[in-house]
């Protein structure tokens, strides 16, 4: 039996839960579990804001541990290693976007929590092509919020080809705002932190900012007009997302990676004249996460955690829910 | 003096009109004008939509003939070639848009008919890089809407890097669309015109699509969900633009070069989760417009075209007005 915790319908608190795995996939691995990781898609998970949750319900999708078991299709040396699971577990692997390369745009993926049992447990399961091996150099408790938070704000550097030259600019310095500001700096760019927080100016700028705009500002955000290449933006509520247009140099981009539930609305006029894109992106593909992970170790790419034991899983999800972590949450067994 | 026919308010009827066009810049070229295609950004300036207009205004930006002076810059042996002009006449030549190549996107670029006279006249100038030798094998009549109306539409193929592998489509099969049908055709895709006039099926198929989707019937547009990898639309009137970006496969795009007034409105999560983009772009650069030339007259793609006297030209424009030319109206000298 796996012990795990669990909400048992919308919103509720999590409590013990056992469940039994049943046999192992051939293509899955079983990891005990030492780290895993909180995001805000655990809460909207728990909340079943999207309609998905089935209960009960066992959150956690940042997951580092040992795995302990290895399906009859699966190497038996990676008993034993160290390795972490991210956002998915599963994908056909003989669509055309598996067979590509893109295993996170395959119509049958998987999250580990949607139809399936998370890493809030001692053990949990994944298919071995979405476990990740941890490279040296990064500590082993941090790496849980790269799997989800961290590839989410890499993938779209890969995706879009951004460049060491370009100007990009990073909206929002939360959970996912924070990783990006570290990566685009290690990427080689110029970075220019949008925030709502003025306060923040300092801490953007420590994590890898060149620049800082006060978002609530209009005149600094018209300061600013022409100027970018590629703005990536982690937040969920909508903006003036016009004016972020207005923002982008020609041929620019402004990328969605938080979910804003209210519709964009765009004028074309100024995405025509500058031939600009607006574009969203999901996680994304195992051979991304492998380069993230390398990239992040070769530049010491750390996200900045808190830690909560497993049994104050509560305290940490009530601590997201309406607080303001600085800057992702990660539980340790 | 050049003798040209201008319009002395908004939506005025084109009289006779001369100017003294003043001493030939260094870096332009004067053209004796043969033919002129009309487009309807022609009528848009005539009738002040976008408040860009100064009148006399003279239209015409879709201009071939024979260069009859040249400007101390220009080589001296393009006098007597025949030559084109599209929407653009100047650019700045130095910014880094146009060091790069990418001098559409100057911010001090020039249209022909934009605080300058255009090519409803005997004659006219633009500077030399902006001004293109007619290859051998296009009729010279059908190249003035290849240089305007045919380059919005190629452009984006190359902007976009559309492979011949790629399924892709047209939204609106008229002035523009009939156009991409040719280009898209001869790029080697597999394309699907979407129109709201089923009658125009035979003749959609005619011009290089090997589909065809009546755009009213929503049960149609969904029949075609997620199977396109880029859909051009040249439409100019607001449409249920997330139904298109349903009809694009994973990684795919949405692409704009008919000028919408109304908003945008895209839902995010569909784009997300299937790693999509919305774009827009104006006409080309110099080398893409000549790379252009020559690969429609290794593919024999010429507009449909009806052909006016020159004399004629207000009924020329009252037909673009009222009616639906197939497709494209030109002018002749």
């Amino acid at each position: 039996m796996i012990k795990a915790y669990a909400a048992q319908g919308p919103g509720e608190a999590l409590q013990p839960f056992e469940y039994d795995p049943g046999a192992l996939g051939d293509d899955e691995v079983e990891i005990r579990t030492e780290y895993c990781g909180i995001c805000h898609s655990d809460l909207s998970m728990l909340d079943n804001a999207g309609g998905m949750t089935s209960y009960p319900f066992v959150p956690g999708h940042e997951i580092i541990g040992t795995v302990v078991a290895a399906g009859d299709n699966v190497s038996p040396s990676l008993v034993g290693q160290r390795v972490g699971v991210g956002w998915n577990a599963h994908s056909c692997m003989t669509c055309e976007w598996c067979v590509g390369g893109d295993h996170n745009l395959c119509a049958s993926v998987q999250g580990v929590i949607i139809g399936r049992h998370g890493g809030f447990a001692d053990r949990v399961r994944a298919d071995a092509a979405w476990v990740f091996s941890i490279p040296d150099g990064l500590p082993a408790h941090v790496v849980g919020p790269l799997l989800c938070g961290g590839i989410t704000v890499f993938n779209p550097l890969v995706q879009f080809d951004v460049k060491p030259t370009d100007r990009v600019g990073v909206i929002g310095i939360g959970g996912l705002g924070h990783m990006a500001l570290k990566f685009m700096s290690a990427y080689g760019c110029e970075v220019t932190a949008f925030s709502s927080s003025a306060d923040k100016e300092a801490e953007a700028r420590s994590l890898g900012a060149n620049h800082f705009v006060n978002s609530r500002d209009a005149g600094a955000l018209n300061g600013v007009a022409g100027s970018l290449d590629f703005i990536v933006s982690t937040v969920n509520v909508p903006l003036d997302w016009m004016a972020y247009i207005q923002v982008l140099r020609p041929k620019g981009r402004l990328h969605m990676v938080g979910m804003v539930l209210e519709p964009i609305k765009l004028s074309i006029g100024p995405m025509m004249f500058g031939q600009k894109s607006l574009s969203a992106t999901p996680t994304g593909s195992p051979a991304t996460i492998r380069d993230m992970l390398d990239f992040a170790a070769r530049h010491r790419i750390e996200p900045v955690v808190e830690s909560f034991a497993f049994a104050d899983v509560n305290a940490a999800l009530e601590k997201l829910r309406n607080g303001k972590p600085r800057y992702r949450l990660v539980l340790k067994m």
